[in-house]
């Protein structure tokens, strides 16, 4: 896996905004492919996420988080995920983290863990998602965007999981949250904690 | 999880494309919201894709996989993923995976077991990924399309693993396989094999 990528790169040649929507950024860039040929291709341009595991219970045998039931229009129905939200501009990862979890289930968390990132669709959009992990939750009063409607709940991983087999949760991010659960859970994949000072993050 | 999902559910008013592109189909529908307000949901509209996830072998201790290296221009670099495409119109899902597996690898497989669907974007797009899994591998020559260079390579599940957890692989597809190969291999989440007839699927 060391050797060169010279043979897969493709770089830009000429770069044109196809949309500009109040959510959606398009462009289409011409691109010189690996045998020096031209294509072309589409893409959203996304301003990054974060997505927050909320972990209410970690030290019994049957871990509990928190989750969400949110209509998703495109897909037409109600979906289980967790809390998650775009990145303000200049907004910090932790921060964001801190905010949308607060925002949409009303949760603080004392204790934060970045376990890494997912990129949700290679082929068509620059969107990254970190991935928190949260615990020594408080629980308060949420603040929805407007226009935001969504339920939340817990459950045990064992649930989660269980509705991962079963398709009751299809959601990659989710998924996602679910395979590190798994390994976080099994002593496979350890997390590195910080604890943050009081009165610090969002005010 | 019985209760009526009223409170949630968003409804169309009206509906513009926003976006014809040679790839890209994007729409801003007007929906009402659960409290009667007006409000606008911007997103694309996408076929539908498949992935497949070939097991070179699931009945040594050490499982492996085919992976594919591919740049993916969205990200600006070479992504480890599991062979994937989309849908040709009117296309079957098995008959998808089964072109895309040889198209990509080259490789045609005996046995299929379909695990479920994931939603990769489920804020912005309605794509759905069929995850397939494919057993008794017979390599042959691929087929790449015009414009696409990518990789081949094989991996044990528990290298995979390890580039889940490290950062290696992000892809958010390749990780939901890597939970479903986690539990399949540990016997949590068995799978339903269909075995092909002979010279059945692709000519």
């Amino acid at each position: 896996m060391k050797q060169s990528d010279d043979h897969l790169i493709e770089t830009k040649v000429a770069s044109e905004a196809l949309l500009k929507g109040r959510f959606l950024q398009a462009f289409r860039d011409s691109v010189r492919l690996p045998d020096g040929s031209l294509g072309s291709r589409e893409y959203l341009v996304h301003p990054g996420a974060v997505m927050v595991v909320p972990l209410l219970s970690d030290t019994t045998a049957e871990w509990r988080v928190v989750l969400e039931r949110q209509f998703r229009y495109p897909m037409g129905r109600v979906m289980i995920e967790f809390p998650a939200g775009k990145l303000d501009p200049g907004e910090d990862s932790l921060a964001c983290a801190q905010r949308e979890l607060m925002e949409e289930t009303g949760y603080r968390a004392v204790q934060w863990a970045r376990a890494g990132v997912l990129h949700p669709v290679v082929s068509y959009s620059t969107e990254t998602i970190d991935i928190w992990f949260a615990r020594g939750l408080t629980a308060g009063e949420r603040q929805l965007d407007v226009g935001e409607f969504l339920e939340v709940f817990s459950a045990s991983v064992s649930e989660l999981l269980h509705w991962c087999q079963t398709g009751q949760v299809t959601d990659a991010k989710t998924l996602t949250a679910a395979l590190w659960l798994q390994n976080i859970q099994n002593g496979s994949w350890p997390l590195t904690w910080q604890t943050l000072a009081a009165r610090s993050g969002i005010a």
